[in-house]
């Protein structure tokens, strides 16, 4: 990551952020949730669904598919489950809202679902999951997506999008197991990151529509963008390689997330209407199952011997979580690094908004070589 | 599979398999639920955990790790869930037992799951989430295995069982989508048979303790014998192939298999004692969600626009579980092959166990050259 970035104070961004959604016309609490949930991200090193989503919201919004006042309400309600329509906002805050409703009436039922409808993009499902976990709860979600990205097995053409997985499970000493995948080899915006550095792709991320593999990265943006031609490997690559278990994970997430809620599949979306996302929101108490915490001992367990487990190289086995655990430390001591290329679009996002644009190098903790 | 077989009808199967668990002293309910589990699954060609297991359960048994009168007992109840003990049995009955409970509690509670502990290999976890499917629901099974067989990512010994994630979910016209995989490259079944035909392993499907491509077959069993100095990649291969995605899925499995269950991690186990496998099992009613058959009519859009697409070459795009679906229809008609070889091991079960052995070329629909 040799892009020249500035690094910013967290607590700057958060108000970079606040101010431009606030103008947006996002409610108070819409507002902070949305900006928690993208601050956060940044955080934790994940820094293509954090501030990075600002001006594709923005674009989304300019479009008129967004509705920057909506207010999740609450459809249906019973003591395990409940559906949320999210009124065609973005969908951080009714993602937010989903997965403390599941984890209030897993508190009482021990296991709940939410089922969002009429969402759009909520950032990092990984979100979600550790809300779950910091509630001592096991957090389970996934999340339809609105762009054609990904080959089934044996398909010539892109149908389901990168359908992401997220899983989180408390330990009783252990940082928390935090699972945020997408179902396919490679997210889109890794193969957009290697567009930007000129720098060929490995073979198996993306084939043409003749299974062949595609290097150069401009060309695979283009079948992101015309959601034809090619597209992603799902996880797996080839069918000798399991492919077509990702292949499977993505129908499966687009099953829980699309079918179950009442969201939109987007090959068959109606043109011209919005988004309609959906997310599958899911909390277990183990406390109920395994009492007096034996859960988080287990997962102790778990998690510390699979770290304790002999490598193979130089680089040590860890599990999944702790590298965004020690990237929050990081962050919250040293600053968050925002590309430049970034910044320049922020800063039109805020003019656009009519707010301050906070993110210069007078507001930056250091400069990142 | 160019082995010499013979085929049977499977209602001649049923009749052997459940001739051998009788004399081993299941219950004549166990026995029942038990061999229509094996059959099902050889009659959906999943060959490798039908009647092929029999021959395993017996030396499992013979060294006094089964207890085969074993009666799963419900040892907690709530209306969206429940523990069951499986007392160290076979896993079949207490799996089809949990699913059928859970069945039942999501019928009233939207979702339900079970937490099954001190079982034993419970055969292909596609099975029991068929039984959700054929209610109309939505089934979620995973289970822990008692075999150290997977590399964790940068490890360079083998941690994980191949923990393998089944999901099902009915269309309305469309058969159910049924996924059941495990979370590793392939399946330690897949490598043996490899061995048995001395053909050398594809590169990706396992590595040694230096994460060196391992292809010769003999020497990846031998890793799954020991437990130790190589083994099996998890779903992706190799970090640059998302890797650890598959890892973090089978830590995924794991944890709901066995922390929340009370299972045993395979590393942590202490010596001398059962394997205690523990099941995860969970329904979903989506009629609660998506009334008046939304939800099956959305899987058929879902699963017929997959269907439709556009082949990359010769080979049709296909969802899982329509495979299976025409073997059944197949095998229905024109028998299940079993190799000869499993053929004489299963004569040597039914020796053992005193009862007739029926699968002889007498009793065979028809040779399979």
């Amino acid at each position: 990551m040799s892009d020249p970035t500035l690094c910013f104070d967290q607590r700057v961004l958060r108000r970079q952020i606040a101010a431009v959604l606030g103008a947006w016309g996002l409610t108070p609490e819409a507002r902070d949730v949305t900006t928690d949930v993208m601050v956060e991200t940044d955080l934790a090193g994940i820094d293509s669904h954090g501030i990075a989503m600002l001006p594709v919201y923005d674009a989304k919004r300019a479009a008129g598919f967004v509705d920057t006042g909506a207010i999740p309400e609450v459809v249906l309600d019973a003591p395990a489950y409940a559906a949320l329509d999210a009124g065609g906002g973005l969908g951080h805050f009714a993602g937010v809202t989903a997965m403390r409703l599941a984890i209030e009436k897993a508190r009482t039922a021990g296991i709940a679902m939410v089922a969002v409808r009429n969402s759009m993009h909520f950032g990092a499902a990984g979100y979600y999951v550790r809300l779950a976990a910091a509630e001592s709860m096991i957090g389970f979600a996934t999340t339809s997506t609105s762009q054609r990205a990904v080959m089934p097995t044996n398909g010539g053409e892109p149908v389901l999008g990168t359908n992401p997985i997220a899983f989180a499970a408390p330990g009783e000493q252990h940082e928390p197991f935090v699972l945020d995948m997408s179902t396919s080899t490679v997210a889109v915006n890794k193969v957009r990151a290697y567009g930007y550095r000129d720098k060929q792709l490995p073979d198996g991320w993306v084939v043409d529509s003749a299974s062949a593999p595609v290097n150069d990265p401009d060309t695979a943006v283009s079948y992101f963008a015309s959601g034809a031609g090619g597209g992603l490997t799902a996880l797996g690559g080839d069918e000798v390689h399991g492919g077509h278990k990702g292949y499977g994970l993505g129908v499966m997430v687009q099953i829980l997330s699309s079918a179950l809620t009442g969201g939109d599949f987007t090959p068959t979306r109606p043109t011209g209407t919005g988004e309609n996302v959906g997310h599958f929101l899911l909390a277990i108490d183990p406390e109920r199952v395994r009492p007096d915490g034996a859960f988080g001992r287990d997962v102790d367990e778990v998690l510390g011997t699979l770290e304790q487990t002999r490598p193979a190289g130089d680089e040590p086995v860890v599990v999944a979580g702790a590298p965004e655990a020690a990237k929050r430390a990081e962050r919250l001591a040293t600053g968050v690094p925002v590309p430049l290329a970034l910044l320049d679009a922020v800063a039109q996002v805020a003019s656009g908004a009519g707010v301050d644009f906070l993110l210069d190098a007078e507001h930056a903790v250091r400069p990142n070589p």
